[in-house]
């Protein structure tokens, strides 16, 4: 490919819109542009890497059998109806009517269908196992898309599922994807984690993420260095830790705090930290306002009550409903006579004396609190998020935290959506059961992302061989001098015919311009074909990653990159 | 691949929705599911096949110097309404709104934000010209889905777009699709023909379909045996023919038809043959009553009126109006005295003389009727639709009619979509002009549907070589029998070790079962390991298209097989 005939559009500066390395690079090397707010177009460059990673995913599903299909985006509301998920998935789904007045969603995910489809075609235990799987887009309205491609309203993905006749099949499948997931990052250059997560719209029960560590990044993860417990926040488990001493209980004292609602205020009014303060929250839990306590210097983590409550849909109440539940305007909620059910305080509570709560009414707290002489609870649930510094739950060393991006998503289902559409089979007796099922996804452009993350440097993007766009980029200094260009043109051509993937800086541009081009571009390997060049027979080659720089003759040229390529690529090989 | 590991859920029966043999055979052969009505997913052996045709088209695309890109199927209403086209598509356009109620379609075509993304990024001459294009879903609301992959709601497209900075340069990127979609048609292993085509709603000027001639199909066709001069009916133009003799005119007469309303009724009642009546057709263009008329025996072409009247939508008129402008209820309009505005003629009716007409009065008609005598022509054009037999327009041979699915469309577009959105480009002198787009689109998955039109028998697909999901299917006769199997196994393995797409059909089936499996499946070549073979060291090769049956040396059937595929491919290879 010679550059005058490429489509990379590359900018000088970095565009305001972008928050993040991997969208600002993304956007000036040209790999995409935005065609509206979380809707990308993927440029030449994108769609080669696009491609590329796609491809490594492929193999690896092949590998452990699985078959790739293609499925439609445009998917019928009735089988959606059918799981319970129409309503559930909320306004993140894309619905549309066709000339019919049917209704439809754009699939944010496939469960259902790829269920209907083997319900249509699976009679026998003899068809199981199997492993589908497609590579297509998806559609999820993002209330607030951000970072580019890592939370986009449409994205490349890879979906699998397995359908097993047991749950020891479903293990099986399981290990399998973990290893598919665990060979496709190390090939595209990432390192990742493997974290505890929670299952969300999923249902079902084992859920496992990958995530790539970065700088910046859309989860919050917490790790143990010592034993490898990793886990994203929302489902790290936070361990009751004692109370570091006893103390009498006191009477119970009203005390009047005007105008103070936060922690903050109440704290240092009333000279107390914030960690003798609880919390409590009014939430509407499926229709029905519950209340729930935590600590007053730790965050609620609203998926752990969502578990908790078996609720599908969790809000903070509207102020007409705290007024209602507790009888005071919003700042002043207490556990003492509030009108919610239950009442669930996280197990730190259960360690605290002489706290100080909300008096459900205006400007009122009260001191001297104490579980259960002045209130009862419900129920004691992990309610809190965890933080760095808690105890690792497994081995009890502090806990590290870390910003990631999630990059790949594996689900155990169980039997939620074979049951709920009917696919079954009969076993070696003519006995009937529910298919087992598990769910498995790669976010193919947010991989992208994340690989310009963990791979960049100030000058642009630092490609890993195996998903680089091209491998090498042949610059001759000054093209208007034709025995040089004719020189840059043979190495070119050499390399072509050597298979390597190389395009040409043919452009009449300042030296300078085309090195900067290749730097944020990022080819992994730059051959600079300059006016010695033509004397020495030696050209430059220079490593993008570690900046090495060499001197090559012109014969060994194409030997010695097709060699780096060769080692690069063998390194991100897992054997 | 083995078969007992394959999803390829083959049917015995031929499913009742299919209407034609692509259809029966896609769902038969494991190839394709419905979804919905119009809506499919592709299964393994389905897709393997898609993805080689994208593979061929895109090295076709590639080899014209085309850029692969990936856009959204997601389109912001906005830029239609700019070109015109979000009212004027009608309702085969899916239409959405997002959670902000902004709205969107799901693209039928990419006209508007490939030319939106140029619009942004080209500046100068110097960066055209440019051919981009995709592989992607699109989406039409057909109102009426039919013959499986062929008339889809959601269908595989490769559409490429291409940028010039003037009319030659258009021609020479027309040529250069002309010659790549021949390339790739031929690869696919599909006789076709170049016909002349209707821009339709993409506007611009020159237009030509690539349509496989099959025995069912949906487009229809004339042409022309001895000057080659072919095109779609809608298209397809009608020369007038001189009428056969000169007839003094005769005094107009009424004559009362009583329910006579059709035109076979009248010809019957009247004893005048149907040549002799002249139809008169209200329609609605753009809001306005037109009168259309044509000779009784003829068909109108919709098409060719519309676009005739350069009008954005036409219909036939509704009973209300026909009595309005007509003075009658439907089946006795006529052009004497019609309240329709332009009334248009067929050419053939300058040459007609004492034909009969409606009366606009209910159970009247008119005889001896001729122009200008008797009414007002306000225009003379070539209306009808062509027909088999005709003249044709260049040579004035008789024309043959033929039935064909278009499998790809090239248009001359012009500065349309560059002008509606302010595409333009700097000269060399610094003076602004509008970019000059073609636009052309390979149906993916039509083309599957099309080569199996063209490639079946009684038994099933015969895939070509090029296209075929697998080159080979090794079939032992009897698995159970170690001996057998390992044998079939071993000459499974070294075929793969070739390079071949093999499966081995490992089942524990009747031969008869795994025989019509592999017919109905059609791999090009059938590989038969029996009792026999374990004496002989031979195999029996058999090939699906010719039926040729071989026995074949164990040590010399990998060269075989390998030597029959590369001469397939060579075959339907352009030099």
């Amino acid at each position: 490919m010679k550059v005058s005939r490429m489509y990379a559009p590359t900018l000088r500066q970095s565009p305001a819109e972008a928050e993040i390395a991997s969208h600002r690079l993304m956007l000036r090397a040209g790999l995409v542009r935005k065609l509206v707010s979380g809707v990308y177009s993927y440029l030449p460059l994108g769609y080669r890497v696009i491609r590329k990673i796609e491809q490594i995913v492929r193999e690896e599903m092949d590998r452990q059998g699985g078959l790739e299909i293609l499925m439609s985006a445009l998917q019928p509301a009735e089988l959606w109806k059918s799981s319970g998920r129409w309503d559930e998935y909320g306004p993140e789904m894309f619905k549309l009517k066709d000339r019919n007045e049917r209704e439809f969603c754009l699939g944010p995910t496939h469960e259902e269908i790829f269920t209907a489809l083997i319900r249509d075609e699976v009679r026998s235990y003899r068809q199981l196992p199997l492993l589908l799987y497609q590579i297509q887009t998806k559609y999820r309205d993002e209330i607030r898309p951000r970072f580019g491609l890592i939370r986009a309203r449409d994205f490349i993905m890879k979906d699998l599922y397995s359908f097993d006749r047991d749950e020891a099949g479903l293990d099986i499948s399981y290990k399998k994807m973990y290893e598919a997931y665990s060979r496709v990052f190390k090939r595209c250059g990432l390192s990742f984690m493997v974290v505890e997560a929670d299952a969300g719209a999923m249902g079902g029960t084992d859920s496992h993420e990958f995530v790539v560590v970065t700088d910046e990044g859309e989860a919050d993860l917490v790790f143990c260095k010592k034993c490898g417990y990793a886990a994203n926040v929302e489902r790290a488990e936070c361990i009751a830790q004692t109370a570091c001493c006893y103390e009498d209980l006191m009477p119970l004292e009203k005390v009047s705090t005007p105008g103070m609602r936060t922690i903050e205020e109440v704290s240092e009014f009333l000279k107390v930290p914030a960690s003798k303060l609880v919390k409590t929250l009014v939430y509407i839990a499926d229709g029905r306002p519950v209340a729930a306590l935590v600590r007053g210097d730790r965050e609620l983590n609203e998926t752990k009550l969502k578990r908790f409550l078996h609720a599908s849909d969790l809000a903070l109440a509207d102020e007409e409903t705290i007024r209602r539940v507790t009888g005071a305007p919003v700042g002043f909620a207490g556990p003492i006579g509030i009108a919610a059910r239950p009442v669930v305080a996280d197990l730190e509570i259960k360690g605290m004396t002489n706290f100080v709560v909300g008096g459900n009414a205006e400007d009122l707290h009260i001191r001297n609190v104490n579980v259960p002489r002045d209130f009862t609870v419900d129920a004691f649930a992990d309610l809190r998020k965890a933080v760095e510094g808690d105890p690792c739950p497994r081995c009890g060393s502090p806990l590290s935290a870390a910003k990631g991006t999630e990059v790949g998503h594996i689900f155990k289902l169980g039997t939620k959506y074979s049951e709920a559409l009917g696919a079954k089979y009969l076993d070696e007796n003519g006995v009937e059961h529910p298919i087992v099922m598990g769910s498995y996804g790669i976010g193919i452009t947010r991989t992208v992302a994340a690989i310009i993350e963990s791979n960049h440097d100030e000058d642009g993007i630092i490609w890993p061989m195996t998903v680089a766009p091209y491998h090498a980029v042949v610059i001759p200094i000054n093209v208007i001098e034709q025995a040089q260009f004719d020189l840059a043109n043979e190495v070119y051509e050499k390399l072509l015919a050597a298979g390597v993937e190389v395009v040409l800086d043919d452009r009449d541009e300042r030296p300078g311009v085309k090195f900067k081009d290749a730097d944020l571009i990022g080819y992994p390997i730059r051959i600079v074909v300059g006016p010695r060049s033509l004397q020495s027979r030696q050209v430059e080659v220079k490593l993008r990653k570690s900046k090495e720089t060499q001197m090559v003759g012109i014969d060994e040229v194409t030997d010695y990159v097709v060699e780096v390529i060769r080692r690069e690529i063998a390194a991100l090989t897992p054997s």
